[in-house]
């Protein structure tokens, strides 16, 4: 083949003005139905169904023949039984169509008789200079031309991954737990068996859109090894490629050649070709997307040292066994440090890296700890346990509602939505915020007010607004301070990792996420410190790769 | 020290009939007040504040000294600072008080001078017949009486799990985790310092209570290896005892000795005390719990053999990954089953293990392969991953709710609550179940009816309901079709499993849990397949075990 821009090849696939849905139905029950849907929901361009037993296709004129459509064709998306393939294929190559997406399953994962007949489709498609993705794959998403070109209604939104997968439902999995958490991709592909694009092809065309931030691949088996470390390696010197590749077991190995007809062939070699690649390998659909996630919302550590904060001893334990399992460096902290917390924890304090106030109850204190950590030379990046408590001090407020005691805090009341003075949202916030989670102390409150004044002059004071809520019932209160807590702290956090250009991980406890939207950037909470110390691991791990490049 | 009973010992510690709070206090923001409030909900017995400032606390007379209670005082617990503890424990036994829970911090967890405070302490209990749980621990829960003894209020509920915890946070992490999946514990104990009563002596009262099915551990350090073994030992010959124990590292063996004061010890010594127990041990909060609610919830299996059934490849090869990876046997499919499910899968189905029909939309085929394979002798264990499609169909119900279009299907009418036929509500079922998700075929209807007979059978009914609600929109009857598919599907499950006698452990692919507490037991999936592989290979290493010892 000669030489080609992939950007050129690929913008009409990427960037179709029409689409030609070949086996667009109206019975519910076939993929063609739900295909032909998909393809209408959002996209701006002119889409036909290609039907040769129907006049229409839910309301839309339909047509025998891709030929007999009026005017010009870019993309065309194949839902018919595999043996129908060729002869739809030649139809699309005399009406000049330039990309295909073959959702059509039946080819070479089903064995030899099957990949002959993908050999077929791939002449008539080269002889005829169509680019195609599949065939037995689940579709794709553009988010610049807002055609979700799926199979299913898969939720979808725009942002700065790109993922190319061949497998649909990992890669559907991978895009639902993404869309939950507001987090979008530019480019989403399943490739199937990927008879003509090869997966390095969109790894290469991703690395060169600069909307593209970080990238994602499911690979079951490549097709040549050196052709992926020759084109992947060129992009992992600019942004992270992160990958999920099964198949360590001949198990898996007899399950993917069922599947996507390909070889899994020694995960020695996959291991070598990622190493040579600079691509960063994760072992389940969770750890692809939290490092990505890691990659999108972090900078990049200096180094191996970390320091640890926690609000409960024994999270602060399993958090550091797993840093140092995976090569991390709990470091000792410095004497002057140690001090310095001596003065503001109470004496019975973890006196050591994991920092634990071992139960205090003036949470402003605990605050003090990531700024002056990761202020540190030593400290090249933190991870700080931080939401477990502050949910914890709402339940407190709930259950004094239950009490039928009359000995209520007398809560400092907070300020209406249009204050008079500028600074009175801070000042309340500080009040009321301080007394809570510092015990009343008014040194808790000016410390508060220095924090506050931080967030906001980063740009932040959405936040300021949860507590001039009006509520009426304690539990009301304790749902408001929690949400005002993680708001603020979530800010805060990402204000000092800004600023100190270093990654500060957090972690629920819970078992869930959570993210908040803020408008420097996306902040993001991990379920679990097992899932925060991987990420800082493979943060590393690409930082080292590009040292060592350089 | 003499020999005793460890149920009549602790008998006091679980049921007491008095309990005094030494430190109650109504200032909200101390643990004194927190303490007391967890002791007044829910119990049934009489609960005393002892302060010596306050006359009453939350409306409650208080008292100078434990001594001046009228009455007796079956147990006391301490949240007063450290330095107080002796002196109050000499009251106590003064009182005759019979167990305690010492949640005060700043003991052997805070060096040497914290070391001699805790024995005094032990010695003057010990003198005083007192048995006692911590210091430094965040108190216990007690079904049978209803007591929560926390110095937080963390949610918990009665059920069949036994927990005893070193670490507060882990433990509150993972009893929360449970409360949420409905999962409730008969005792649960944050041990602390462990000082006087053991982790051992905990797993052996939970070992000789029927009411408790599995018990939970969470280790930073024992105090005599050997003592575990043979205690904990007796006990796994009965039920099973599931450990987490972090410290493989030095970094970790650090942060235990700053949290619990615990050794943590060399790793290889309690890997080799947890095989001659017989202790099952995971690697997080998250897998503990996995692996209890298995044992919960799922027969032993025979063996290492296991069968595979997904509606997504990708999926299914992950999961081959994992569990050949973990030492179970995907094995290769008889050629008799192999020809059955080409007789009812598309030829593209993956003709082997995992059994993958490759996008079938007829999902009643797919719910015959679950019985086929749990039947076969060659099969121990089955992973069923079910949950994808069936939320996925709802989509497309959702999907044809935002056509403008008027080819939707023709539902059937489903049936009134009150039906003058018994066997309507399943004919009602079964044809509009057969219809949705079998494609309106009426040998898809005629397998529904098969399957919903077998389930009302096993005394299951509940499901039919489902599909009695009324509703208008496409949405909403999407959302009615995936919540009944769901319920019918996890009854039947549990028919098979128990009608077989073989673990069929299910999977979401949503990083969520579903649960359902079904007439004759817990239905449960879990969120991943590596999860699910895990639990399973837990389940054999205790088989095996089990064999082993007998």
């Amino acid at each position: 083949m000669p030489e080609y821009s992939i950007v050129e090849e690929l913008e009409p696939l990427f960037n179709p003005r029409s689409v030609a849905v070949i086996g667009a139905t109206s019975n519910w029950n076939k993929w063609g139905f739900s295909t032909f849907s998909c393809a209408l929901d959002g996209f701006g361009g002119s889409v036909y169904p290609v039907n040769n037993k129907r006049e229409a296709v839910l309301g839309h004129k339909a047509f025998e023949w891709v030929t007999d459509i009026p005017g010009e064709v870019d993309l065309a998306m194949f839902v018919i039984p595999a043996s129908g393939v060729p002869g739809a294929m030649e139809n699309c190559v005399a009406k000049k169509v330039k990309a295909a997406v073959i959702i059509s399953a039946g080819f070479a994962e089903t064995g030899e008789e099957g990949r002959k007949l993908q050999d077929e489709v791939l002449e008539i498609a080269r002889k005829g200079g169509i680019r195609f993705v599949g065939p037995n794959c689940m579709g794709f998403w553009s988010a610049s031309s807002k055609l979700k070109g799926f199979m299913w209604p898969m939720p979808i939104k725009a942002g700065q991954l790109a993922f190319v997968t061949q497998g649909g439902n990992i890669g559907g999995a991978v895009a639902a737990a993404a869309y939950e958490r507001e987090i979008g991709f530019h480019r989403y592909v399943s490739c199937g068996c990927a008879a003509d694009i090869q997966i390095e092809d969109f790894v290469e065309y991703f690395g060169r859109d600069p909307e593209v931030k970080v990238i994602l691949t499911y690979i079951e088996g490549l097709a040549s090894g050196e052709r992926f470390i020759e084109k992947v390696g060129k992009v992992t010197a600019k942004k992270p490629v992160v990958v999920l590749k099964p198949g360590k077991t001949e198990a898996a190995a007899k399950a993917i050649r069922a599947h996507s007809g390909a070889l899994a062939g020694h995960d020695e070699i996959y291991e070598e070709a990622f190493r040579k690649a600079g691509v960063i390998r994760t072992e389940s659909p969770e750890e692809l997307l939290d490092v990505a996630i890691g990659f999108l919302t972090q900078p990049l550590p200096r180094g191996r040292n970390v320091a640890i904060t926690t609000p409960g001893g024994s999270y602060g334990v399993l958090c550091a066994d797993y840093c140092a399992s995976l090569g991390l460096n709990v470091i000792k902290l410095p004497e002057e440090i140690v001090n310095d917390f001596n003065d503001i924890f109470p004496s019975r304090w973890s006196h050591g890296n994991p920092v634990d106030p071992a139960g205090d109850r003036n949470i402003i204190a605990y605050l003090k700890a990531p700024e002056a950590l990761v202020k540190l030379d030593e400290v090249d990046s933190l991870i700080f346990m931080g939401f477990g408590s502050f949910s914890g001090l709402g339940s407190t407020f709930a259950q004094m509602s239950d009490l039928s005691s009359a000995e209520y805090p007398a809560i400092p009341q907070t300020t209406a939505a249009s204050p008079a003075n500028p600074d009175e949202p801070i000042q309340s916030f500080s009040s009321l915020f301080g007394y809570v989670f510092g015990g009343g102390d008014s040194k808790a409150i000016d410390e508060v007010a220095r924090l506050v004044s931080l967030v906001v002059g980063s740009g932040e004071t959405d936040f300021l607004n949860d507590l001039s809520q009006s509520t009426t019932t304690p539990r009301d209160q304790s749902e408001m301070l929690t949400q005002a807590a993680n708001h603020f702290i979530g800010a805060l956090i990402l204000h000092w990792s800004q600023s100190y250009h270093k990654p500060i991980v957090t972690t629920t406890f819970s078992e869930t996420t959570f993210y908040l939207n803020l408008k420097r950037g996306l902040y993001y909470s991990y379920p679990t410190p097992q899932r925060a110390a991987k990420v800082l691991a493979k943060l590393v791990q690409y930082r080292e790769y590009l040292e060592r490049e350089a």
